[in-house]
């Protein structure tokens, strides 16, 4: 069988990787904006050009059909997301979409046509970076979205609904996305590592057992904003030291439950000046564990702690959970598939956990779902030194290839 | 003697609150921007219906003078500052400028002419709320202002050169600002008290007797970034919860030494979003004493305290020490004349210290300085709720009214 086409796949990841609001520190391509349309129209074209019909559904997922013999056949999907964080890195989400469709441009070059229509799928805001509510593409296809993550908005007011307007969507239309569980068969994505396993296993790949499920609070401290230089600090009500202090129990009950991790990455403090005590502190706190029960345990420890330390201290707190994700298992027979395409080409089948999210843990709402790791180099993702090599790209993609083959075509037809 | 016009104080205090960047939240104005130069411009408009000649100065303090019938004898000097910080209140400063023109006033609608010229003064940016460099008027009028803090720049990159070229100023031409110390004989400022005690006496104002010092530094605390799922606890270098350990260290050190302060009121988390590990954190820490040598102490002990907590962590710390004042006495002569005011108005002369910072500090540095504090509701200042009240405002005013007759008219000419 002949080689894909790696050089190919590069190309287009470091094309994209230039499709970013800012011109350094990696990429930052939010979704429903200029940067993600014009990632959408390249896709869109690159999809074309591997003979798949292309739609954009209600939420701006992106989705290129490969026309199988049989169309009545539920289809296999094979997905991820082309949005980032702020100054992310190029691999995160992108390889994923680029690999499914190197794949495709495989089979439609050698005029290979499968049983079962394949879709790829390039999701719309996987990571939540702009609206802190992430899977909205996929949780939109699985019919998971809701009106009020509609009004969610990002730091600059606008929200998710005025977003989608911007980009020419109807945000009323947003349950057009959902799809039908009995038009798709199963899911497949293909994903950077983003941890250090498989680089300390020198392995290239690897199979995806389960995804662990994330909490994600967006908490407000209120304290008494006042003159740095005049107010005691036995009369203060500093909802930034507030902060520090719950901050510290976080980390400490976090340290307790390895694998679980628990991270603040947001915090805004008002009015933020250098000679006021700040009155205001925003902020997001995100937990997340391979252990369902384990994971609500704790995180209903830490706000304890959290409102107990605001209590003492005179301050006000507040928790919304916006995002609550349960762990999910990978299909077994998917893992199968994955394992066995490993030891076909003498790579150890290590099976791997999850602490990221991804689009298959909401799709797994609609069908079952396998996962491949690509590894990662010193496990840094959501950075700009993010980077996968192209010889362990071009491997994982053959395992992918290896498994698409399985999944819908009948194996004497390739040869 | 006929009573001070305190309706048209209020008015212009309240006047210059509506020239503000934003339309809620109390005030907002910074120097070198439209708002400032539209407070200059009306400020400038009072001076002159109060028979002041004003002119701006290298650095665009605004000074008006009232020509005494001694041409050549060391001027007095009345002023404050007409910024404020984010979101502050509407006395701060303000006051002082008003209270300034209002003794002007009187003195000039009863035909009054002082011996000595007196000078009235509105300076620039006291706060230093925009480019975290305070007392840059006051401090460019002794003398200290440097080409360095020319290059200080706010949290657009703009520096303070700049922003001086926007509003029409050449700062090349900044030193011009310095004045002679021959020809300024004293400086009065009002101001609010910013603190509780004046409350908690039941006294209008009382007599200041000296000025904490403040150290301000900018610190950079870099970690690296990461995904908030994928990073185990223990491999994490995060720059926020290593800051948030620091900020505890701080309050436990503060706490210790009272009445030293100690503030973290500025910090900006980088990249800032809820699924990744904050990789740098920039802050500011102001430290406040009216023990000169126990500030630098302190200081020292927090900032070791910091470096082993961000050593211990695998963090790298930096901090640029970015405002140095040394803690300030006032003129024991115009102690004692502020406190002959107030007993002679049946006031207990309460002797009070400043925590704040204020341009009377710099001012020390070219003549003696004399300062009257206003009782200030519940202490708070820097926030929108700041208030003083008409009748408070009315007598400090009185007394400052009572030792500019003191220190430049005979008293025989006043009836």
């Amino acid at each position: 069988m002949a080689r894909l086409n790696v050089s190919r796949m590069i190309e287009r990841i470091e094309y994209l990787a230039t499709i970013s609001a800012t011109a350094e520190n990696g990429v930052t391509r939010f979704s429903f904006t200029d940067q993600s349309e014009r990632a959408n129209d390249i896709v869109q074209q690159w999809m074309e050009e591997a003979g798949m019909k292309v739609h954009r559904d209600g939420v701006n997922n992106l989705i290129g059909r490969y026309e199988g013999t049989d169309p009545y056949s539920p289809v296999l999907m094979i997905g991820s997301h082309i949005d980032s964080v702020k100054e992310g890195g190029k691999y995160d989400g992108v390889l994923g979409v680029i690999a499914g469709i190197e794949v495709v441009t495989q089979l439609f070059e050698r005029e290979i046509r499968p049983n079962r229509s394949i879709e790829v799928v390039a999701f719309c805001d996987e990571e939540g970076a702009r609206f802190h509510t992430s899977l909205i593409g996929s949780r939109a296809m699985a019919g998971q979205l809701t009106d009020e993550d509609l009004q969610t908005a990002d730091e600059q007011g606008i929200t998710l609904s005025d977003a989608m307007r911007q980009v020419g969507l109807d945000p009323a239309n947003y349950a057009s996305a959902k799809r039908d569980p009995k038009t798709v068969h199963s899911y497949l994505e293909l994903h950077i590592e983003q941890g250090p396993i498989l680089q300390e296993e020198n392995q290239p790949c690897g199979v995806v057992m389960g995804i662990a499920g994330a909490l994600r609070y967006n908490f407000c401290i209120l304290g008494m904003a006042g003159h740095a230089g005049t107010v005691p600090m036995s009369l203060r009500k500093d909802a930034l030291t507030g902060t520090a202090e719950m901050m510290m129990a976080i980390e400490q009950i976090a340290n307790q439950y390895p694998p679980l991790v628990a991270t603040v990455g947001r915090l805004n403090v008002q009015p933020g000046v250098g000679n006021v005590i700040p009155g205001t502190v925003v902020g997001t706190l995100d937990i997340r564990d391979t252990d369902e029960q384990r994971k609500l345990q704790v995180a209903s420890e830490m706000l304890s702690a959290c409102e107990q330390i605001c209590r003492q201290r005179g301050l006000e707190s507040r928790f919304e959970l916006v995002t609550q994700s349960p762990a999910v298992r990978c299909s077994p027979r998917l893992v199968a598939l994955i394992e066995n395409a490993l030891i076909k080409r003498n790579i150890k089948p290590l099976k791997l956990q999850s602490g990221a999210g991804h689009d298959a843990m909401a799709i797994a709402g609609v069908c079952d779902v396998g996962m491949i790791f690509v590894r990662c180099k010193d496990g840094v993702s959501h950075h700009p030194d993010e980077y996968a090599s192209p010889s362990d790209i071009e491997t994982a993609t053959e395992i992918l290839f290896d498994v698409v083959l399985n999944e819908c075509i009948q194996t004497s037809e390739v040869n």
